[in-house]
């Protein structure tokens, strides 16, 4: 089993790709769960709503080291009852986002230090790495024409962290970029802006590269 | 002003003590305010909720490290947006449980590493410590008695922390006395059987000698 990971910026096409994978994992008749984060558990899609709620009484809005408390609790709860149960029955977990995020987001995007980000996401995962993870990296523009392009089609309002500046996600691309830099045998960069089916022949690739996949 | 907080097991008087304090505080004319954990906030308050509700359904039950890290969350934001406002605006804080009911909880009575709860207490409050610490001691097997005593004129039902078992309760009541054993100018211990104006002559004794009051 294998425990792949999907980042990058909103309307990155994280979604799309983890659905050509999960039908390519049906044909091939492996065995696998999909899930995201925050959330992916009963308890953690509460705890997400009161994350990316976006409030108009202030008090109930997180303040940052809130917001990574917080996500760091839906990732525990996460990893103990739906993660590590599913990789300890042999399945393969696809998860959209998960500690690289937190790296991203918290760190780059919010200013809180990396290492305290670093050390509640192994507290929260006990130390679980994913075997891969796969970032669709994309201009902070182009996330937020796809978003809105998304969103109208959806009648849907931005969520609390993406009516963040623009500066902000310059920095949360930047998060996940220096990650991918850090440890490049664990990531896969793809770039986003190139089609739903280029992308997924890139990733089959990578895949049967490391002898995951026939 | 002062940052006093009140700790003990469920049934140990804390509530009623607290109000003690109010009261002489009003008459004082000292500025204060009275607050909780988990809790204390808007958003607190919705997290307390998901700490203490005792779920059916399993899957929304936290594990020990989600449950530890919603009570950091709940601590974060309240530290934040009620108890350094109050401070910096020369108010007295009492507030019942802060950061020590975390280490006899979670620490004591989860099993979860001192020294990662420590680390998560000073993360989540920027190392704000309260003043003094004041511990209502009391026997397990009395607190159980007061705490079924008040649920049955109540008619409440036991949350999911108070229907631990009574080893449990052991761990959380010497992790309380093992932290007021560790730096004792910063707690005061009393024995929460003696009667309530007994220790409200304990408390203001204390606070006269400290020459916080007159």
């Amino acid at each position: 089993m294998k425990f792949i990971v999907f980042e990058g910026l909103d309307g990155s096409g994280k979604s799309s790709l983890m659905k050509k994978l999960e039908s390519y994992l049906k044909d091939q008749a492996v065995d696998f769960i999909s899930t995201r984060e925050p959330g992916g558990s009963p308890l953690g899609d509460k705890i997400r709503n009161l994350i990316l709620t976006q409030n108009e009484d202030v008090g109930l809005n997180p303040t940052a080291r809130t917001e990574l408390l917080l996500y760091e609790a839906s990732r525990s709860q996460h990893v103990d009852t739906v993660i590590q149960p599913a990789l300890q029955a042999k399945k393969w977990v696809l998860c959209d986002r998960f500690s690289a995020s937190s790296v991203a987001f918290q760190a780059g995007g919010r200013q809180i230090s990396i290492e305290q980000v670093i050390q509640l996401n192994q507290f929260a995962t006990s130390h679980l790495e994913p075997d891969l993870y796969v970032l669709l990296d994309l201009t902070v523009e182009e996330s937020k024409r796809r978003r809105q392009q998304r969103q109208g089609a959806l009648g849907e309002s931005e969520d609390r962290i993406e009516s963040e500046s623009q500066l902000f996600h310059q920095r949360v691309r930047k998060g996940f970029l220096d990650q991918a830099l850090e440890t490049p045998t664990q990531w896969l960069v793809l770039e986003a802006s190139k089609s739903p089916e280029q992308l997924f022949d890139l990733l089959l690739t990578e895949l049967r590269n490391r002898q995951w996949l026939v």
